[in-house]
């Protein structure tokens, strides 16, 4: 397997590409595609790169995953360390809940990590990151999440393993403090193979039975009173003023049944802060993961894209057809974020030679400008991407081989806050993307990201 | 709108093309492709077409839905007909219960025709096959659906318009006669727009939340022991011993809690009959929809295809960049086609020139040989399908337009039922499609489809 000794590692981790980062103006409609400008964010990322110099390594066409796994079959690597991308929602941070959410995606980080180095596979340690998500109360996940409009906390989380493609989600469970330890359980008894009777064991379990299911897999409850935190409860009643509110102005204002498009914009500033992860392994695995507690005054029984397959997260390790292991997390509205598929789609996108690029077209293309939300005014989403392929390194020496993993973020909604580490790294680092000053949340986005370079010593 | 008159339509409808039958043994890994018998079925079809003579009149190059939409702008088809496919699951259909399983499918099709010909949209038409489907005691979905591990029936349904593109789910809902028709109601609701306080309507809702609110809607509830009926009873008895055998047996056998694989085959040749349909309607829009009462002594909360999106059904009416429109509706082992998202992936195949053809690597390479199902060693399912485009016809004179609609079922299941019929027909025909003798289910697949043309006049 794989060796969990790194003092052997050249290490060269996180230097950013100044080419990777910057924000984007684009037009609703996909028409202006040019970018508007380019933030640097000192402080956050490490000296910035030249995009030409990085990009000459890893060409995909010369240097693909699956070539070098073919080629360097008898040389082993001693490691190649790994990698964490965490986000902690796309939706609006302010400056004064910033600190607390740039916290929590360096623990999330943290924990992967420790993971990483324990020889923990992807799978494993985008796990353990979403349990730190989830157990923080300042995320709508896990602990604190929003409360539905019967006042109760519901549930969705998704997982991914890119390495044998197996997927579990939980939809809608309740009095469960991780749900994203639920969706994990689904997904590596059903790698176990079929139950007794030859049945096929579930991917996706919702409310209840998804309740019942993990206690009878010895995932303790959690009595639904300790998951609602003083903030997430004040929200609720706040919420339902607000509601009652505006039903009584509609009620007012319309004699007819018609539906009603006040207080649209309410959303567009909202707190959509479902998190995520997504991480690649000492054996240049990819996993990812997402939960959520949905969006705020949602039905009971509502689930959102955070157990969609496909919608929530994705990941697939490099294979024949596909040079780049991709792995992608979303957030924000749910339902815009199921139609598009947006977590398939980008990742599907980010076999392009260009990562950027890519992932900016994808964004524009098939999510701000998707046929399938033609008729939603503003699109609220984020993601975070990495992808990865093996490369070998010319300088300092030959039998210096490792991964290259670009990793990424794009948003139309105001803000979405991003942690990343690598296994390298003595501490994770933190940022909260902003959309450019004068663009509009759900009609423009900003992209932003860096390259890391984990490289072993091949024996 | 639409006109509803059809007396001076010329139509010529679903005359065969021989080219399109046929059933296909394929290896497990993708290596054998030839055909490897034609099957013709003379009683559920009509004279036999030149596929040359066929494949002329419809290329999409030259004659594509958006192109002819542009170019005869002025002109206004007087009408243009329907037509609708449904199944009653990939499966195994004895020959004792081929007769009930052409039945429900006849009058289903009836349903959705006495609809079209009302001048119902295609998703409205639709819903209406899949009540009838849901409500036949034989059928998998609705009333006799199912029972699972705890003795209940819960049910999955969903429905997407090719036209707006929306789309609603329902799933493990209980207590009510029609899943289908909630997973309606949440598609039209999503259309009105937002709720009040800007809240995003749900295209998704599970369990206890899914009933509740489709009773709020008026949507009667349905006691639960009214669902069931002595042929589920009998065999959820069947099945509970079967299982605790089963089990007895794996726990004699080995003494480490390591997974059984006993009984694997079970599965193989049982009772996956999910119902679903595809529609093209009076305009041209596609609409698909699929209903499921799940797989036997599933855990309870377990959501299968029929409830995932770009997994139980797809509809995409054509647009600039697709010049087909196409509908699919899928059956057989949940988690197989949750995994493949095979209703997308059939979907995005059929915009190749050759139906047939995609069709069947889209079955082959994304389905029975997907990385995705790599570990399984029977893939279970079956897809029906429908894509059309506009047409101008040479004969018999130049101001007769049509659509072209080619219809096609596949399945790796030993057998599949499935009915369909044009507004034009006075009555359905059905079909019980089975492998090719020798093959194995799940290792092998079936493919069949005809053309159907549907002309009227331009004024």
């Amino acid at each position: 397997m794989y060796e969990s000794s790194h003092h052997s590692c050249a290490v060269n981790t996180c230097r950013l590409a100044s080419w990777l980062t910057g924000s984007c103006g684009a037009d609703r409609r996909g028409v202006k595609k040019a970018m508007i400008g380019l933030s640097s964010y000192a402080g956050v990322m490490e000296s910035p790169m030249n995009s030409a110099q990085e990009q000459q390594p890893f060409s995909p066409l010369t240097n693909s995953w699956s070539t070098q796994q073919e080629s360097n079959e008898n040389q082993k690597p001693t490691s190649v360390g790994g990698f964490v991308l965490v986000h902690a929602g796309a939706g609006y941070h302010s400056e004064s809940k910033a600190k607390e959410y740039k916290h929590v995606c360096k623990r999330a980080c943290q924990r992967a990590v420790d993971r990483l180095k324990a020889g923990a596979l992807a799978v494993e340690a985008v796990a353990a990151a979403l349990i730190e998500l989830e157990d923080s109360p300042f995320t709508n996940a896990g602990m604190g999440s929003n409360l539905n409009l019967s006042g109760e906390i519901e549930c969705d989380a998704s997982i991914m393993d890119g390495k044998s493609l197996h997927y579990g989600a939980v939809g809608s469970i309740s009095g469960i403090k991780n749900p994203v330890v639920v969706a994990n359980r689904l997904l590596s008894e059903a790698q176990k193979g079929k139950l007794s009777a030859g049945r096929i064991p579930p991917c996706f379990l919702v409310g209840r039975g998804a309740h019942d299911w993990a206690v009878s897999q010895g995932i303790p409850p959690c009595p639904s009173e300790k998951m609602a935190t003083k903030f997430s409860l004040s929200a609720y009643k706040r919420n339902k003023r607000k509601m009652e509110l505006a039903e009584k102005i509609d009620t007012g204002h319309k004699q007819t049944k018609k539906r009603r498009q006040s207080s649209e914009n309410e959303n567009g500033s909202g707190c959509l802060d479902t998190v995520g992860a997504v991480v690649v392994d000492l054996e240049g695995n990819v996993a990812a993961a997402v939960s959520s507690g949905g969006l705020a005054m949602k039905h009971p029984g509502r689930v959102g894209q955070a157990a969609h397959y496909g919608c929530g997260c994705w990941a697939e390790n490099a294979c024949n057809m596909n040079p780049y292991s991709t792995a992608v997390s979303t957030s924000g509205c749910g339902e815009h974020l199921i139609r598009t598929m947006l977590a398939r789609e980008c990742s599907a996108a980010m076999q392009s030679e260009d990562a950027h690029q890519a992932l900016l077209e994808a964004m524009q293309n098939k999510f701000i400008s998707s046929p399938f939300l033609a008729s939603e005014d503003r699109v609220l989403g984020g993601v975070i991407v990495l992808r990865c392929c093996r490369c070998v390194e010319a300088q300092p020496s030959q039998n210096i081989q490792g991964i290259l993993v670009e990793f990424l973020w794009s948003h139309t909604t105001e803000s979405m806050c991003v942690g990343y580490m690598s296994a390298q790294d003595s501490k994770a680092k933190t940022h909260i993307s902003r959309l450019p000053p004068g663009t509009i949340p759900g009609q423009s986005l900003a992209i932003e990201g860096g390259v890391c370079r984990l490289m072993s010593v091949v024996e």
